[in-house]
């Protein structure tokens, strides 16, 4: 049958969207977000065209459909929603509507006066085809408006009467029902949807050092971090992030501050992986046993936070693979193996896999049974460090085998790269991503950086997770800042972005000591241990909880596709809403820029997509502070002060007036 | 041998371009036009990429390959150049450059002073890896290198002098000739390039009624048109587009003004193709004969002039196709058959094909021999009729088919319709396309439309015809504007696009009487037979000839998207330049959009790309009036009035320096 009607198909679908790289790869979603689908889709000549989104689990065999609308110009839109975790997939179908062609030009008759009696005949026989289509009840129905349509077309005024049956909009949703299936045109590609857990898209991240957590002057161990997690958790943190809890290297092993040699004691840096007791799916020694560390996930659960591990592909000169699989690793003429560098740097404690390697299977069954091994172990997200120096299609089957059995797992790229390799990462199957947003300071830079994140195609497939610091990155904001800089870059994370992290006990001490010249902390928790005052009096703990609370209240501050900006007239503020989808939850952000000075301006809301009144008060209640502030119109005024809070996080709520004619705001 | 490798290759390829719709159709050139390519390349880590296009003629099995250059955010560019008629392929090819990454790394090493000993061991690998692949004279050079870079590398002042051998740039072409093969990635899509002759590109065209080229009262003779093809090659045309030329059938023909009733000797619309004479392969007997026609294009061919003709697939109720198939077109209830509407609009003489019909096989052939007739009869340029309201796979097979056998066609699609339609006729096959220029007055009209056409991906496949009327189309701009309306948009067609036609005489003579509040003409020659005083002494005709003239000496005025504009400090004045590949043409069109009025302003050239000397003259020779301006610098003031000629087209005359200290333009 296919064949003999393909002539005869008239329609037209292009540019179907959204895909990306031409359906290479899937979008990505969480459960109960929505796919906005777009296409181009036209006939020839003026017939009208009807055209819908067909959608499906992956695996299910019937397609579900949703209304595409044309907006203009020929092109289409619609939307579907996808309810589970897993794959889905969609692709669009459209046809010549003969009814409504003939709807139409009905009216265009009627209205210059024509005699429409054929036509009423020939709209009769459109029906009685819908009726022999339609089942049950619908077919009854279109029975009915059948032979009320051809009751008296012979006289003018029964011409009047067929008409007004022929225009009702219920017979034309009834026939919507009932389209003709032989010529419709389905695009002949299927674009796939990931569906990740929730955890992929909105969650608060800690970032500390686990051998940092003991009694001064003492090797932290999991047993220590159990009194951490607790104030992580009470912090309001989702997932904790722990960095390599292997073996660590002594072969050129790194002393304080990154010296190449290193005295008795020192610890070494966490990615230095491997050593005598073992390598990737060992636990340093001593941190604890792998009793220990199942221990720790348990009471990570019961304080409802999870673990995030560090997935880092290289080894010390220690490791057990240099000796087991030499072939896995490069060999210099000079008969020693290969360490890491980025000419003239040199990373001695360091050897590189060297993934050009002949024997690359073996190699990277064992890189999958190392993430395996901490799967069964009970972890399900992973931070991998720099995959960007490790083959892009490695990643791909990686994330594909372990997903396949374990669609739970999260992977976040720890890339700060050049744009087109952090976005082919994302594209591949990194779950969460790394940032430019730890270098985007000024109002401008942060707008562009935030549009291009949320409204070209990086939304689709690249989910930002932001971090103010890392224990490689003390950008210069922090350095010269002082603590109002602090706040500020963590407000601004934690309500820019819906996922975002910190690095500490360092972020809330407001930690800003850097090597001269450098974004690098001095005296790194890299290359040592320390020892944080963490109840510090000063210590942003407190607001560090109230703004994880507000996020966890507060539904629009979930997601990050629903950011827009508002202007300000005022280069030092910033100023951002989000809405859910039907705004009964709607934040406005303000954050000054500004770390030393006091600012002020004007901000203007968009007051109609708000649904505000523009002639009625409306209540501004800071979540932050809990202040209210009665503001009316759409510019209202903001002052700023670094001294005490350099940022508001403002839920609007709307005056309601009351039956008895008194007003509240709700 | 590929499924080994696979996880061995690093390289990521993406967004290769051009290409039409993901590679679903073939971009356009002549032979002689440059495919500029672009591709996303990159690999993991920090090692240096190579990379090339691969193109080869279709059928070939060789690919000749073409260097890609890094253009900076691992975006890559390159060309290659299509040198015949018919198809080429293309793609891009990728590779890590160990020998590249190597040379980087040493030379970054020595600047820091580092010890290389080892380095220079790892690059006489290389090269004799490099020395093991090449051939001939390209192998014993690189076993020279190779000697000298190992003879002193024990010593430090032999180390210096192996790095210097290391650095040498011919060692690097060397090199670069011979890459390791096993590890490249090629790009698993080929794109596809259609090669039509140069007219597809460049030609002036010029339609009119065979049946007015009689004398006085007369139904005109193709003996007639004989006469009317020597002006119109004195004209400097290339193409003379006939309207159809078949029988005329009698039921409703229409009458003069478009009536609905005709009166005795209203020849009818020759669009309301099909009588008892015959149909589409058909000649109408008071043109003449086939032999006559055949002798019509002899003659043509003699005067350099290639004739094109109208496919308009409709057809009069007194075609032979409404008995022999009337399962082509739709019947209505009351047993009449549908003839054309848009309603409310009537075309009560003309009957759509109805291509929905179950024998469409049937139908498709024959509309294909239709073609194909006029092909035999010597025919190799049609121009399409409403092609939009006819399917869109219909045109692609019928083109397709078509040009298998006769890859010398060239079909103009007639589609003033919505953007997307006619994008989507250019990508399916046709060679060129009318365009929205007709209704383009203003300089930001004009500006944005044509970069739209020469800046977008539009210029891979759609080619435009610049059409200042039509027999359908007389523009309010030369309905008010009067003669210099008329010359300014002759300019405008004949020097914007490389491809343009008039309808004439109407348009030398500056017939501007249109129906009252349309954009139609008065008494419009699709109704009746007009006598034209050809030779009336304000005609445009000297002009024509000097234009068309210009287009055929000027080889910038051959190609589009060679098209610059520049900038004017007055609106009315539109200001363009174009330039030949090696700048040794350059034209600057300066055109008065103001019919009506002097205008006057200073125009800016960019001198610069232009290699012109902002410190000496340099000579503006007008080929319209022959005048010579010297100018000098960027700025230059111009003035134009319409009563005089509203345009200059200036071709720029650089300064130069005679050895005996006179200077000379040349």
């Amino acid at each position: 049958m296919h064949i003999p009607m393909a002539g005869r198909k008239r329609i037209i679908i292009e540019h179907v969207r959204p895909q990306v790289n031409g359906g290479q790869f899937p979008i990505k979603r969480v459960p109960g977000e929505s796919v906005d689908v777009q296409a181009h889709i036209f006939s020839d000549g003026h017939d009208r065209v009807a055209a819908e989104i067909l959608y499906r689990e992956k695996g299910s065999k019937r397609w579900n459909s949703s209304h595409l609308r044309h907006t203009g110009n020929d092109e289409w839109g619609g939307r579907f929603v996808v309810e589970k975790m897993g794959g889905y997939e969609y692709t669009v179908r459209g046809w010549v509507d003969h009814f409504l062609t003939w709807q139409q030009d009905l009216k265009k008759k009627v209205a210059a006066g024509q005699d429409v009696a054929v036509d009423l005949q020939i709209g009769a026989d459109l029906l009685s085809s819908s009726a022999r289509r339609a089942k049950g009840h619908d077919a009854d129905a279109l029975k009915g408006y059948l032979s009320r349509l051809t009751a008296h077309a012979q006289t003018l005024e029964g011409q009047q009467a067929a008409v007004q049956v022929a225009m009702d909009p219920a017979l034309t949703a009834l026939v919507g029902r009932w389209p003709d299936s032989t010529l419709r045109v389905k695009y002949p590609q299927t674009f796939e949807v990931l569906v990740d857990r929730p955890e992929a898209v909105f969650g608060a991240w800690y970032e500390f050092f686990p051998r940092s957590c003991g009694p001064k002057g003492k090797h932290g161990t999991f047993k220590d971090c159990e009194k951490m997690l607790e104030e992580v958790a009470e912090m309001g943190f989702d997932v904790v992030y722990l960095p390599p809890i292997h073996p660590i290297g002594v072969t050129h092993r790194k002393g304080k501050n990154n010296a190449t040699t290193c005295t008795p004691g020192d610890p070494g840096s966490p990615w230095a992986i491997g050593g005598k007791e073992g390598g990737h799916t060992s636990i340093h020694p001593e941190l604890g046993t792998p009793a220990d560390f199942r221990r720790l996930i348990q009471k990570a659960r019961q304080l409802g936070l999870e673990i995030a591990m560090d997935i880092a592909f290289q080894c010390s000169p220690d490791h057990p693979y240099v000796k087991e699989h030499p072939e896995w690793f490069r060999w210099r003429p000079d008969g020693t193996v290969q360490y890491a560098e980025n000419p003239p740097k040199k990373y001695e404690d360091i050897l590189p896999i060297n993934f050009e390697t002949p024997q690359w299977r073996p190699l990277w069954d064992e890189l999958k049974n190392v993430v395996l091994h901490w799967v069964h172990e009970g972890v399900r997200i992973f931070r991998v460090d720099n995959p960007h120096t490790k083959p892009f299609n490695f990643w791909q089957w990686l994330i594909g085998q372990v997903r396949t059995d374990y669609p739970d797992v999260i992977f976040l790229a720890e890339a700060f790269t050049r744009p087109k390799v952090m976005k082919r990462l994302a594209k591949l199957g990194f779950d969460q991503s790394y940032t430019y947003f730890t270098w985007r300071n000024t109002k401008y830079e942060v707008q562009q950086y935030i549009k291009e994140l949320t409204t070209t195609n990086m939304a689709e497939y690249f989910r930002p997770n932001f971090w103010p610091n890392t224990p490689d990155i003390l950008p210069e904001f922090l350095q010269y800042g002082g603590r109002a800089a602090f706040i500020i870059r963590l407000v601004m994370a934690a309500t820019l972005s819906s996922a975002y992290g910190i690095y500490g006990p360092a972020y809330e001490l407001f930690v800003a000591d850097a090597v001269e010249g450098k974004e690098e902390y001095k005296d790194s928790e890299k290359y040592e241990i320390h020892h944080w005052d963490r109840s510090h009096r000063g210590s942003l703990r407190p607001l560090i909880q109230r703004i994880n609370t507000i996020r966890r209240q507060t539904p629009s501050l979930q997601r990050i596709r629903n950011i827009r900006f508002y202007e300000t007239d005022n280069e030092m503020i910033l100023c951002y809403g989000k809405m859910n989808e039907d705004k009964s939850d709607i934040t406005v952000t303000v954050v000054s820029l500004d770390p030393n000075f006091r600012q002020s301006g004007f901000i203007t809301l968009p007051l109609e997509e708000m649904e505000i009144d523009p002639h009625r008060p409306y209540l501004m209640h800071d979540l932050i502070s809990s202040d209210k502030y009665i503001w009316q119109g759409e510019r209202n005024y903001i002052e700023l002060n670094p001294e005490t809070m350099p940022a508001h996080i403002l839920k609007v709520q709307k005056k309601m007036r009351r039956e008895n004619d008194f007003d509240y705001f709700m």
